[in-house]
């Protein structure tokens, strides 16, 4: 079996992996930190000098896959460029990787395969429709429809993050208003627990950032305001979960990022919500929710998967 | 090439026809009224009836295929029930009407069939990826993914009139709120227009009933309340367009049903909202949006392919 080098390039850290087989077990493993703030061409550099770490040796047949933000263009193998990839406006990161290595290399959205690897290696295995959306920084999804996964025409597909479910939201990362990313990602968490704060204290906000796993620890010693500013979050999301499996049908949905490990916290108001908000009986009983399962691993395993299969 | 019987049962109308090629050119077909509110054992021996008036002479190899509104479950022949079928609760449509005739018959949701329809024969041809939105007196929908209909694991997916947009509109038919089949169906347009009257003249709202069509009547004749109507509905729907395009990266958006009839006065607003509300530009100019082609026998041109494909 030919080996594998996986790449996940996100906006904090880049991960390299050598995998010699099939199996979600690197021989060996590289992390750096992205510094995205230095711009695409020194990220670039940056990729490959991770690469070159892992001590590769006899790279016969050697294939790489590359997960990256998107909005990009897998079939291109272009990154459009994203918010925490400063500077990247379609970088045509396939190439650069395919010329300097020498070897096939094929690029994904990295929730896209994340969604793949938690369907083949973790909390999705066994089901044929999966909706998966990484709840984080930002949100993003991926779904796989009879065992293939969504892309759609052009690979943009399954931004479940920014899709419209309160109008009256806060401005998204994105440019538009009303997405459920405004409302339940990690910053989106954070900055209304400093709104509510400041709503009783009377002060005016002075743009406090607070993490989610701040508001999280709050939460879990017990103070309302954090209380209330995770379950709001978790009601919006499972809603918007009921409104996924009205339009996907899956067996089951999995969730993932680091606001989903906020636990019970955040999952019992989700699956509450979500029950709540299921059209029609016929739906209810025949999808379940699941907590990832392979945690930052999922992108990476997935660009070793689509690597393999493509 | 075998001959199928296509049926179509509405809530108005039951339709039937005779297709003795792929081509969605019937040999013979028959209309009657659905009388939904007799129940199901009437309905379905109406069915029975309208089919038999096709006089389908020598009936060697005949398949039938079945619309009927969802939920349903295709792989069981199982109409779960819907509000303009009132009375259905598990009815095993498909086996009733194959124990009759003696031949396969197949059954599919309304709107994913009107949808392979349109794809096949209609406004969505030469694409591979496809979302439909039929906009009548509910929202239904459905979409081609990679060439194939989007079924979901149990048949129910593709309901994208029931999907959030926003937490404060009315109460949906199907019980749930801030679904956009509340906001801009054609009842909904309707309510909203004698909300607005009631409103301008002080008067109670006497749950007044107006169509969508005479809404569209008085908005050509320049009535501003009724442009307005018209527009604020369009708006939420391009929304929502946009919403499924970040889900589905489609080529194509087909719009059917009897609201998207109003003309431009709808599709303008729809159109402009779409664009205005996309999260990236690169689904910029990568999908168009076109009133579907077939009218009302899109449900039973589809109907015709399931049993001719399956």
């Amino acid at each position: 079996m030919f080996p594998v080098v996986a790449v996940d390039l996100g906006g904090t850290n880049i991960r390299a992996a050598l995998f010699p087989s099939d199996q979600p077990k690197p021989a060996h493993s590289q992390r750096v930190l992205t510094r995205a703030e230095e711009g695409p061409a020194a990220v670039v550099r940056r990729v490959i000098e991770t690469v070159e770490a892992l001590q590769l040796g006899d790279t016969a047949g050697l294939r790489m896959g590359v997960a990256a933000p998107g909005p990009l263009d897998p079939a291109q193998g272009v990154v459009f460029g994203a918010p925490n990839l400063p500077g990247w406006d379609r970088v045509p990161l396939r190439d650069l990787l395919a010329r300097h290595f020498g070897c096939p290399v094929l690029l994904g959205n990295d929730c896209n395969l994340a969604t793949l690897g938690e369907w083949r290696h973790g909390a999705g295995q066994g089901v044929r429709h999966l909706v998966y959306l990484a709840i984080g920084t930002g949100i993003g999804g991926g779904a796989i429809i009879d065992e293939r996964l969504l892309l759609g025409a052009h690979g943009l597909a399954a931004e479940f993050g920014h899709m419209l479910v309160d109008p009256s939201a806060p401005l998204c990362g994105c440019g538009q208003h009303g997405h459920l990313e405004s409302l339940a990602s990690g910053p989106a968490i954070g900055r209304r627990m400093a709104e509510l704060l400041a709503e009783l204290t009377g002060a005016e906000t002075r743009g406090e950032a607070y993490s989610a796993s701040q508001v999280g620890q709050a939460a879990s010693g017990g103070d309302p305001i954090a209380l209330r500013v995770i379950e709001d979050a978790g009601t919006i999301i499972g809603k918007h979960l009921a409104s996924l499996v009205h339009a996907f049908d899956p067996e089951r949905i999995v969730l993932g990022g680091g606001v989903s490990r906020l636990g019970e916290m955040i999952l019992e108001p989700i699956r509450d919500a979500f029950a709540a908000a299921l059209m029609h009986p016929a739906y209810r009983d025949r999808v379940t929710i699941a907590a990832a399962a392979l945690g930052d691993d999922a992108g990476l395993i997935g660009a070793m998967l689509l690597a393999r299969e493509t």
